[in-house]
C-alpha cells in the first residue's frame, strides 16, 4: 500500500539526517542562537538577495501562520484568505484564537487578485467591521496552482496603496518555484511581499519553516513573539542545521523538482487516460477527478485523499508527490490506472 | 570552552538519531497518529501503570504549558506559581497571552505548600478578582530542588479539597526522578496529580515533551487545542519515535541518572571547597555561591550562567550538567576550581 | 428632517427617566447588586416562569454577545451564524477577538434551520477545523423576520441532539414578540434555548439589555465575565431600575407594540403603491425595493439607511421605526412616498 | 444606616437627570457620532487647552482600562503598575484576559517613580521576558494618595527616554484635581500623559470615563477598539450629554470639592481623636487605623469597607466621601466616633 496521501509521510532527506549526526556532540547555544542558525540565515539571504531582511526558524505551519500575522496585526485587524487558504479550513481557527478575523473570498483556483481585494475593502467601510490589513497567498496555492510573477506584482502593488500587508504561506513553496510554469524566483518574493514563509517540513526537513520578513516596520521584537507563542526550541540548533543543508547548495530545489515530476508524470497518464483534473496544477499536488469505481480500484493499493464529489458517478481525488517518492510507485500507479 | 550554561547544548543521544535514521523512509501518518507515536503512547502508559490517561506530544516546554493551561481554564481563572516558576519569568508572558493570569507566590527553594495556596485563595473571594484554579509546580524546581512523596500528597489533597487542578512542569523531571533524594515514581505522579508533562528536551531528546492527562475532564478534545496553537507536527513520527526510544528501556533514567550523578561530583568537590549553595538541589542544577573572583577565573575556560548576587564580594552561579556532560568536564572544572 | 435610520436615535421613555429620578439620591450597593437590580430580576423571572434561571443586566448588544459567547465556548469551539447575523458583519469581530470563530451560512431570510447547522456539522469533522458549538440566532432577525415557535423547536431539538448550544440574540426580542405572526412568548425561549437576551437598548431603555441563562452549566461564574470583560457597571442600579420599570406592567410590550403598528402603516402604504420588500418582516424594521429617483427624494426628508443594491435602477432601504417614532411622521412620509 | 463604602451608592448630580431630560425625545445620531457627544469634546479639549488630542467616552473605569492598554500595547508588551493598582487586584484579570502581563511593583503608597520603572526594565532585559512598555499610574491612587506635578513630570521624563507609554487611570481624578495639595491641571496631564481617563461614574454621573489620547500613535483607529470590546454604546449620548454638563461650567470639580471637604472633616475629626491613618490621603478615600471594637460600634450605623489588619487590636479601614454625602452624614459619624 503506497501511499499518495501527502509531503509528510516520511522523514527527512538522508543529507538533513547526515547534518544532525555530524554536528550532533558539538555544544551550541540555545533558542536559535547557535552558529548553525546564523550560518543557515546568512546562506539565505545570499539566495534571496538581500542584507536588510530578518529570518527566523519555526516549527511547522500553522505555527508560522499565526505567529506571523498576529505579531503584525492590532487587535481590530483582519486576514483576508481565498475560501481555500489553510488557515481558513485546517488549521482549527488557529488566528481567531489569536483574536483575528479571517475574511474568506470565493475563488475557483485558490488565488487572490486585486478585484477581490477591492471587494472586501468594500465590504468593510468603517469601525462598525474589522479592518482588512494583510492578504494571505499560499504558493503553491492549496489546490497546486501558483502565482506568476505579473499576477504578485499586481497584488503586491494593490496592497502597497492600500496600506495591506502581503505575506504569503511557503509551505509548498519549493514545489512552486521549481515548477515548470513559474516565473518567480527567492529575490522577487523579498521584492513583492511583506513577509513569506520557505517550507522544509514538505521538502525533505524532519520539521521546519524559514520566516523571512521584508518590511521593517514588521521586524521589531519578532523573537518575543516566538518566544511566547512556544516556538522558540531549546535546540534551535536542529532547524538552523537542516536549512543549512537544504541551502548549501541546490538540495532544497532538487527535491522540489523530483516531486514536481513524479506529479508530473501522473498528470500525463490520468490526462492520457482523457481524465480531467479540479484544478490547473503544475506542482507537487494534482487533483484528478475520476470515477468513483476507479477511485474504488485504486483504493485497494494506493491511499490518497477524497477531495470532493463533482457529481453523482465522479469525485475528485488528491494526489501528493515529494522528494521522497520512487518514480516506481509512480509507473506502477499508472499501470493501475491504464488497466482499470 | 566548556559550557555548563544549561541541558540542550548538544543535539539528541545517538541512540535517538539512529531510531530516526532506521525508520526514516517508511511512510507513516501524519499529525501525531502515526504507529511510532502509538506505540509510544502505550509504552508509557505500562510505564506509568495506566490505561485510562491520555498522551501527547509536544515540541517544547513553554509550548506544552501553555497549551495545557490555556485548555484547562475557563477565562476568568488564573493559575497559580511560585515566584521562581519558568511560567511566571522565562516564558514571555505565554499564559497570559492566552488570557490567563499567573498568581506569583513569594518562596524561597521554588516549590508551594498547601499553606500557599490557602493564603491565594483567601485573597480572591470574589468576582472582582481572577478565580485561581490551577496550581503549577515543577519537579525538579527551577532551583533544582524536588517534592517528595509526602509534599506531593498534602498539595494534590488540598487542591482536590478545594477544586484547584494540579499540573507539574516536568522540562527535568529525568533528573527529579532519578535524584537520591526522591521517593516517587511516575505512577504516583498519575495518582497525584491532573496532568504533568515528562521533558524529553532536556535530558537526550531533539526536541518532544510527553504530556501526561489524568483527570478525565481535562482529556476531551485535546488534540483541538494541539492544532490551534500551531503544536500538532505533520510529522509527528519525529517525537513518537524519539520518546519510543527513550522509554524501550531504561535510557530516560539512565541519561538522567548520568547528568545527577555529573552535577553530584560538582556538587561534593564545592562543598569540600567549603563553599556553599544557594538552594538544597539534588539533581542536575546546582547554584554555588563562589567569591566573585573566582568566578571570573571560572569564566575563563567554563561558560555558566550568573544566577544572583549574594553580596558584595560573591554571587550565585548555575552549573547545569547534562546526559552529554563528559566526566572529564567535571574533573577539570574541580581541579580548576581547587586551584584558585 | 425625520430619522427613519434606527430604534436608539430618541432617550429614553419618559417612564424610565422618572423612575431614575425617583430613586435618584438612595444609597444602593453597587456593581448590579443593589435592590433595584433584584427586584427586575425576579420580575423578569415571573414574566419566563421560571425561577431556575440567571439573569444579568448589560448595556449594549456587541457587550452581551461577546460576553456570553466567550464564557460558554472552550477556545477550539465556533459560533455558527446566519450571514445576515450580527455578530458577523456589524461587531468589529468581537467574537474573534475572543478566540473564536464564526461559521457564516448563506441564507436569505436571516434565519438558521437544522440542514443548516447539519452541513456545518459535516464540514467540521476533526481537529483540523474549529468545534462548531454554539447556535446564534437573533429574533427578530436582521432582516425583521422572525421566528416561529415550531422553528425553533426544531431548532432546538437539533441542538441538542448534537449537544450545540442554542443562543438568541434578542436585541429586538420585544418587537419580535409584539409581531402578529408571533406565536412565541418569553416562557418558550426558556424551553428551547441555553440562554437569550432581551433588549431594552432599542425598545425604550438608555441602555440595557437583559442576559438569561437557562443551561445549567452555563451559569457558572458568569459574573467574573462581566467584571472581567468590563460590563459590570459601578452604579448597576441604572440598568435594573429600567428593567424594574419596563417590566413593571405591560410597557415592554407596549412599546414594541407602537413600533411594530408605525412599521406597519409604512409597509402597508408601500405594498399599496406596488413596491416589494426585500424581507418579509412583520417588525420594526422593514426593507422595501424603491427606485433609485424616489429614493433620492424621500432622502430630501427622512434619513434612513441605504441597505443594497438591487438591479440599475432600484435599491433596497432600510427604515426602522420604535417605541417613539410619531405617527405625523409616518404619515408625513406616506404622503411623499404617494406624491411622487 | 449610612454608607461611606463608595462614590458610588447613589444614582447622579440631580443637574445630570435634568440634562438628559432636556433633550431626551431629540432625534441624534448613534454610538457617540452625535451632537451632545461632539460638543462634550469640544469643551474638554477647551479645558484642557489642546487641540491635537482625540477624546472618547466609555462606560466605566475596568472598561476603559482595559481598551485602553489592549489598544496600546504589542501582543508580547506588558504593564507596570503598583500593587495597589486597580487592574492588578480588581479587575479579575481583565488586562491579561486581552493577552498582557501586568508587571507589579511593591509600593507602600500607591505611587510609582522612576527608581521603580529602572528596576523593572533591568528584570526584563531580553525575549524570555515579556517587554515592559506602558506604566499604569492613577491619581488619586486607590490609597487616596496623589502626583505632584514635580513627580508626575520625573515619571514622565523617565518614560519618554525608555520609550515607555505613561497612562494615569482618573477614576478619581476630580478628588485628586482638587485636592487641597495638588498643583496639577488638565493640561499638566496632557503635557506628561500618553493617554489618561477624566472618570464621571464616581464623580456624579450615572456612568462615564472620557478617555483622552495625547499621542499621536496612540490615535489611530481607536474606534475600532472601543466597538470590538463592546464599548460603543448605541445611544452614546447618553455619555456626551453628562459630560457636557459636567464641564459646562466649573460643576465636575464643584462635586470632587464637596466630597474632599467632607473627607477632610472626617480626617481632622479622627486625627483629633488621637488616630492614625494607613496613608497620607487628602482626596476623597481615607483610611484610618481603628481599634477593631471601635470598629464593630461604628459599624452599627455606618457601612464601609474593612481594609487591612494591622496588628491584633487594630485595622485599617476606607471611608469614602462622594458629591451627594451629607455634612450630617458626616457630623453624625464623628459625634459616634468621638463618643465611644
Amino acid at each position: 500500500m503506497y501511499s499518495f496521501t501527502n509531503d509528510y509521510s516520511e522523514g527527512a532527506h538522508p543529507r538533513i539526517l547526515n547534518a544532525l549526526m555530524e554536528s550532533n556532540l558539538k555544544q551550541a547555544d540555545g533558542y536559535g542562537e547557535d552558529r548553525y542558525s546564523r550560518q543557515a540565515m546568512e546562506v539565505l539571504k545570499k539566495r534571496i538577495g538581500r542584507n536588510d531582511i530578518d529570518i527566523h526558524f519555526l516549527s511547522g505551519g500553522t505555527q508560522t501562520n499565526l505567529i506571523a500575522i498576529s505579531a503584525f496585526l492590532r487587535p481590530h485587524e483582519a486576514a483576508i484568505a481565498a475560501n481555500t487558504g489553510h488557515i481558513l479550513g485546517h488549521e482549527t481557527g488557529a488566528i481567531e484564537a489569536t483574536g483575528h478575523k479571517v475574511i474568506s473570498v470565493e475563488v475557483s483556483d485558490g488565488k487572490l487578485n486585486p478585484s477581490h481585494l477591492q471587494a472586501v475593502l468594500k465590504d468593510h467601510p468603517d469601525e462598525h467591521m474589522v479592518k482588512p490589513k494583510l492578504v494571505y497567498i499560499s504558493d503553491s496555492t492549496e489546490l497546486g496552482t501558483i502565482y506568476s510573477k505579473s499576477e504578485l506584482e499586481h497584488l503586491s502593488k494593490f496592497c502597497k496603496e492600500n496600506k495591506l500587508f502581503l505575506y504569503m504561506d511557503g509551505a509548498r513553496l519549493g514545489s512552486a518555484l521549481s515548477s515548470r510554469e513559474n516565473d518567480l524566483d527567492l529575490s522577487d518574493l523579498a521584492t513583492y511581499l511583506d513577509a513569506f514563509y520557505i517550507g522544509g517540513t514538505k521538502n525533505g526537513a524532519l520539521l521546519g519553516e524559514a520566516l523571512v520578513i521584508c518590511r521593517d516596520s514588521l521586524k521589531e521584537d519578532f523573537r518575543y513573539s516566538l518566544k511566547q507563542k512556544g516556538a522558540l526550541l531549546a535546540k534551535g540548533r536542529l532547524l538552523g542545521i537542516q536549512f543549512l543543508e537544504l541551502f548549501r547548495d541546490n538540495l532544497y530545489f532538487d527535491l522540489a523538482s523530483h516531486a514536481n515530476k513524479m506529479a508530473s508524470l501522473l498528470r500525463e497518464a490520468i490526462t492520457q487516460a482523457g481524465l480531467g483534473f479540479l484544478s490547473d496544477s503544475s506542482t507537487n499536488q494534482i487533483f484528478p477527478i475520476l470515477p468513483n469505481s476507479l477511485i474504488a480500484d485504486l483504493k485497494a493499493g494506493y491511499s490518497f485523499s477524497f477531495w470532493k464529489k463533482i457529481d453523482s458517478d465522479h469525485s475528485a481525488i488528491r494526489l501528493v508527490t515529494s522528494w521522497a517518492t520512487p518514480e516506481e510507485a509512480v509507473s506502477s500507479f499508472i499501470t493501475k490506472l491504464n488497466n482499470q
